[in-house]
């Protein structure tokens, strides 16, 4: 009899999404006339700019022609690619990455579920409080979370991000093995500084942990002296993995390109405590599970990093920005606490009350969909996420009327 | 301390296509001027066809503009392209498949390796001998393999496919509760018959096990009597997923599309018996570790289904089955008995002989490269493999080279 994984009967029903869609869905119906802003999901909204759309049209035309067809290519990614990565996103800021450390992937997403297999199921997982639920979910999968209680899955470590703390934990007290941290935090917004990282990299080193390190939103930082990479911090490469993704940098989220890097250095021990070099097993793994990313995407993915590319790419991260300053600023003249917003495409935004209750009262008053912080773990609770995300009219339209109801 | 997953201890390094790279660098370095004619790895070597490519096109255009951009979308694949397959693959030939049992994915290697996950890691997995090797090492990665020890993992069951039984194993007397099976067959190119099919849906519903059917190479059927999916097997959609891809159907092993047919009938058993729906697990696994196919690549994909790229696409795997009709007539012709090469692109050739030796001779002295049958298990060895996916001439050419050498 084929029996299942019996870890996904732990799964907790992921209600967020839905029911946000749900209860919009409800308002809408009765109120047809009204016209909703939405501000809830993380999903950009700007077409590709021409430079990388001329590259993806061009890869596309390579596939028409038998004579520049191409097959199968490499599992890990094509070298132009790969090269593109090690110079522009870290030569250039001074890191040594070589092309070998990068593996391209159709998202951050999958690499960061994936990435947990590596590993034994008696790993103890620290993940953030509030948290991207994919961190959690694919370790209650792969049995490492213990089971659902009060709130909380008993055997992960929850990394409390709140006001206390600006948002950004310290390592914890406790031994942990393999540590999920995101930096511009999705939902807070909230970055890190070069000290705070540090403490990461020390604690692993001290303890032999492993960090899991999603950068997906790096592109948004523009403060000089924040890391952009855990990389900046010395010694991080023998104990950290970075991820990161062309969605929101370029405007990949339907277009499908990411990429992992996991340095030669970075090690991993097996039960005789022997050190393990973790980018090979991540090679088998990807060479095993994987087949590549499609030949026209990566094409269009290396023109992000030509002159032209990187100046379209630019401009439309300043315009979220901008989108951002303009949300954070006027809930702080509202008189919110409010984090993210510059340097990040997220505003977490201190509402003090119930925080479906808050997302209802913009809903039903304002005609405006935010998400509830709630959603994304206790730590979430008196807080929404506000998304820059929109065009610049819809969030103008929607800051007046948020202004309107809560001023 | 951060622990490895012990079982990747357990994988046999892969050595079939770096030694044959190795093999022919070798060869071509001593004799520069050799013209080596390859006819070993299964990869397509012609181009899109163009309503394929224009459909490309146009999905890359929608993304270059504001109004019409695509962000994220479904996980499972956008609706046009899930009722596309439903209509063009299943209702056309009589089986009634929802869109909603569509999964659409970036790679059926991918689907095959993931698909285990769902599954607790005491299940019984047989697998067929000669393998397509991802079906072996993504269950040693999940710990279902037991260790290696005369040619053997000793915790899987091996289908013998031999030319004893034509190279379609018939179900075991043992009991087994995972069963992959690939037709038409890869490595060897044979295909079941209905019958041969029946036995084994009526082996799972019996056992309630579950089949992992492969029908990766089901448009190179061109015999009316030989189903195209285990759904034309009355019983099948409580018993068996089925995996399909665009890559030999369409030239898409470097565009990147394929999908999974999870049927809401089809069950899984919890530890205390009870039935679940094994589509509401796979989607959630795809939900949480997946975020859909690039947009563009789902519009190329579904104008294989309109008249225009039907016909385009049947034209490309005419001429390679025309190839593969050249290859085994040839290889009979000069006393070789041989399955596959009629309703596959692959020939298996019965050698008798060392494997390794018949590829070294074939390259050495007729500088034409094929794939030693030992590569894909025991049963393998007294045989290779020749693809038929390469232009008319070379395989012409290679056809009159083998002749000289062996006739």
């Amino acid at each position: 009899m084929i029996r299942v994984n019996e870890h996904y009967g732990l799964l907790r029903s992921s209600y967020l999404f839905s029911t946000i869609a749900k209860k919009i869905d409800e308002f809408q119906a009765s109120h047809p006339g009204a016209h909703i802003i939405r501000l809830g999901i993380g999903d950009v909204t700007r077409a590709l700019p021409p430079s990388i759309v001329a590259a993806f049209h061009h890869g596309v035309d390579e596939m028409g022609r038998d004579e520049s067809f191409r097959g199968y290519g490499p599992e890990q990614g094509y070298g132009f690619l790969r090269e593109a990565i090690a110079a522009g996103d870290y030569r250039s800021r001074g890191v040594d990455i070589e092309p070998e450390e990068v593996f391209i992937s159709d998202g951050a997403k999958c690499d960061t579920g994936n990435f947990q297999e590596l590993f034994s199921t008696t790993a103890r997982v620290a993940v953030p409080d509030p948290v991207y639920p994919v961190y959690v979910d694919t370790n209650v999968m792969a049995g490492r979370s213990g089971p659902w209680a009060d709130g909380r899955y008993q055997r992960l470590h929850y990394l409390q991000s709140t006001s206390a703390n600006g948002y950004v934990p310290a390592p914890p007290t406790e031994e942990v093995d393999l540590i999920y941290l995101c930096f511009p935090n999705n939902p807070t917004g909230a970055t890190a500084t070069r000290d705070q990282l540090e403490a990461w990299v020390s604690y692993a080193r001290e303890h032999r942990a492993l960090i899991l390190f999603d950068a997906a939103y790096e592109a948004f930082i523009r403060n000089d002296d924040i890391p952009h990479s855990i990389y900046e911090i010395a010694g991080a490469k023998e104990v950290a993995v970075e991820f990161r993704s062309f969605s929101k940098t370029a405007g990949f989220t339907g277009t499908r390109c990411a990429f992992t890097v996991v340095p030669r250095e970075c090690a991993v021990y097996n039960e005789a405590g022997q050190k393990l070099a973790l980018r090979d097993l991540w090679n088998r793994r990807h060479t095993t599970k994987f087949n590549g990313v499609s030949y026209p995407v990566q094409r269009a993915a290396a023109a992000v990093y030509t002159p032209e590319g990187s100046r379209e790419v630019r401009g439309i991260i300043d315009y979220y920005l901008e989108n951002a300053r303009l949300i954070r600023e006027r809930m702080q003249s509202l008189g919110y606490g409010c984090v993210g917003g510059y340097n990040s495409p997220y505003i977490w935004v201190e509402t003090g009350t119930d925080s479906w209750a808050f997302f209802d009262r913009l809903l039903t008053e304002a005609q405006v969909v935010c998400t509830p912080g709630a959603g994304f773990g206790p730590c979430g609770e008196g807080h929404i996420r506000i998304s820059a995300f929109n065009h610049r009219d819809r969030v103008l339209e929607a800051l007046d009327r948020i202004s309107r109801v809560l001023g």
